[in-house]
């Protein structure tokens, strides 16, 4: 059902086996948001442990942003672990010998799912910005579409932190019925004005580059490595708290004992922030920056259901466990609390902690051993109802 | 004493007249932290009231990191109101009936003051990135020179927010017989790792700009306003706070009833973020905002007396009024703390007010009443013990 693919990443533009893949909506097309429809097009993913034979053991995990299928084992480019390789295994919080594990790139994505990089059919070069905008819906419905194309009617639950608790969010929402459990972490039901701001501040950052070429960077050869670099380096700033930043780096000065009167970076936390700007380059589509923190910003689960969030839970099944860092101010707690609030006002079933730690919106990526706990238990909870 | 000046602006550099000026280190050098020297030098100040024949009724105003001399009447690039046209004037708070009010532009700025923009004598273009990196400390030294010049001993009330707090700070620490009151207005003894890490990104923001030219810019006839403008947008999301930006904002769309699935700034937040980074690039020097962040990045009062504030102000006889937001993420109410419980650990005078606003950072640039009666009140405490 699936193949092993390569794709290309800049500035050098190698080629990299980013792993198995399957096209989807090959009889009819996927419907988008924006009105256009794509057809027969590529998901990346990567699984761990086995379906079983009720096919009700699935864990679907949705990744943030900049993340991507590799939630286990090397990444392929980095060579790092997997993004959740502390919490997946045999015997880990979601054991691979109970559960069948799934994480999808997501659609937009530049880690094998279809995305600006892919060559656009009507000309024969890279689509750029010619690829249709997607939202937070699109990127679910394709993932359903894997979901059934794998037999699967019901998923045991679905689990992801950032936009991936966007994605868990959404798909409750859109399909309670598949949905026994979903798990949202250092998230929310729509993008705030801060939020967006940031997003916005990023892409003009990418755009502003004039090697990002209008998005035309990869037929013209060119890299916008600069514009991506600096973009993360803001982003970066946002996932950790203040007081996290302070405990790590303090005013503590680089191989250097005294400031050089210069623009060098003097300061560990300068060197440490170009540092993660320079790696991200290389693993990371610039244009697939500018898609998925479009999806983000227009991600709005309270308009969507006529300014009343409760209405999205409305009769929902579905059992809801909600975790947000004390620490997050990109989402903080009182956003997680808004989701709360309205489930309890639709009468969903829902768990919530907040869990104390001062390594901000990062934390779920983090070994924080109370955020374990409480993910831990609500899933040895789903494990039980489902007895698995 | 004193000449009108012109200076140029990016990015069609045009030429404006920035006001008066004095040359200033005649005799002597000023001997900057770094150890160079630099003498006969322009300091650009507007003033406003009358110096009185004690001289004892001068109130220094220390503007921000962007800000300029242009505390009252109109601004000569924008043509907007000045920044304390609020507080100075008639009948005021600071009464321009009672008082002789000053405000320099800092060393390093591009208002008329000496700055990076200017011509290196050694090369005769301008010194770009040979011009020396300035701190804190040699702001306020050339300051005194200007004080000196007009013969003033003491100064009746220095006030300034956010750099501007850092050289009310730096000034009271380094001349406390100079200076009768202190007034730290949203500003710190040392900037923390979070704010260096935003200035890094500004700084990198700008110097990946090609246009930048390795700050040689003006020489080749070019301008980075793309790297300054989104360097602005970032620093300007700083100084708002999160709920003030929902407040303002929220999730409303600009001139437009639906998104548009595209990246045009379909958000009020993103249209309002795109006009403060282009307007901001017709009235600032790219390379000013490298060297100004660069000073405050250095401001550290806390190792500059072996790791103990209060030895900073060991036996000090001035008066400190210390102001925070409780909304100002960027300069915390705790910062502000850290710099009171310093103060009473030296048994100096000191009064301190956290104001409640969802302004942010930039609450002490609005009108914000219980800002104005804080300082309102400490400011007629020091007119009385002057009888001004």
């Amino acid at each position: 059902m699936s193949k092993k693919v390569k794709a290309i990443f800049g500035p050098e533009y190698k080629e990299y086996e980013v792993g198995d893949i399957v096209n989807l909506a090959k009889k009819e097309p996927l419907v988008l948001d924006c009105g256009k429809e794509i057809s027969n097009f590529p998901i990346a993913y990567q699984t761990a442990g086995k379906l079983n034979k009720k096919k009700n053991n699935t864990i679907l995990l949705c990744h943030g942003l900049t993340g991507d299928q590799y939630f286990t084992g090397r990444h392929p480019i980095t060579g790092k672990k997997g993004w959740w390789e502390d919490i997946v295994g045999k015997g880990k919080i979601l054991d691979t010998d109970k559960f069948f594990i799934i994480c999808m790139n997501v659609l937009g994505g530049c880690m094998g799912s279809y995305g600006p990089k892919d060559i656009n059919p009507e000309t024969g070069k890279p689509f750029g910005l010619d690829f249709p905008v997607i939202t937070i819906g699109d990127m679910v419905r394709s993932q359903k579409l894997l979901i059934e194309h794998l037999g699967i009617k019901k998923i045991a639950g679905v689990i992801g932190g950032s936009m991936g608790g966007m994605l868990a969010l959404e798909w409750a929402v859109s399909f309670p019925e598949m949905v026994h459990s979903s798990t949202v972490i250092a998230s929310a039901s729509r993008h705030t004005a801060q939020n967006i701001a940031f997003h916005e501040i990023g892409r003009q950052t990418i755009m502003a580059d004039p090697n990002w070429c209008e998005g035309k960077y990869i037929e013209q050869k060119k890299y916008p490595a600069a514009g991506l670099s600096v973009a993360r380096m803001t982003a970066h700033v946002t996932y950790l708290s203040e007081h996290g930043l302070q405990r790590k780096f303090d005013r503590g000065l680089q191989d250097r004992d005294a400031v050089t009167y210069g623009f060098d970076a003097d300061f560990q936390v300068e060197s440490y922030l170009r540092y993660q700007g320079r790696s991200f380059v290389n693993r990371f589509d610039p244009n697939s920056y500018l898609y998925i923190t479009r999806a983000m910003d227009y991600f709005d689960l309270v308009e969507a259901h006529d300014g009343v969030l409760s209405r999205a839970f409305k009769d929902i099944s579905t059992k809801f466990c909600i975790i947000s860092f004390s620490s997050d101010w990109l989402f903080p707690t009182s956003e997680a609390k808004h989701i709360v609030h309205a489930l309890s006002a639709s009468a969903a079933k829902v768990s919530f902690v907040e869990v104390e730690t001062d390594k901000g919106h990062d934390a779920f990526l983090l070994d924080e051993p109370e955020f374990f706990a409480t993910l831990g238990g609500f899933i040895k909870g789903v494990s039980k109802e489902l007895g698995i």
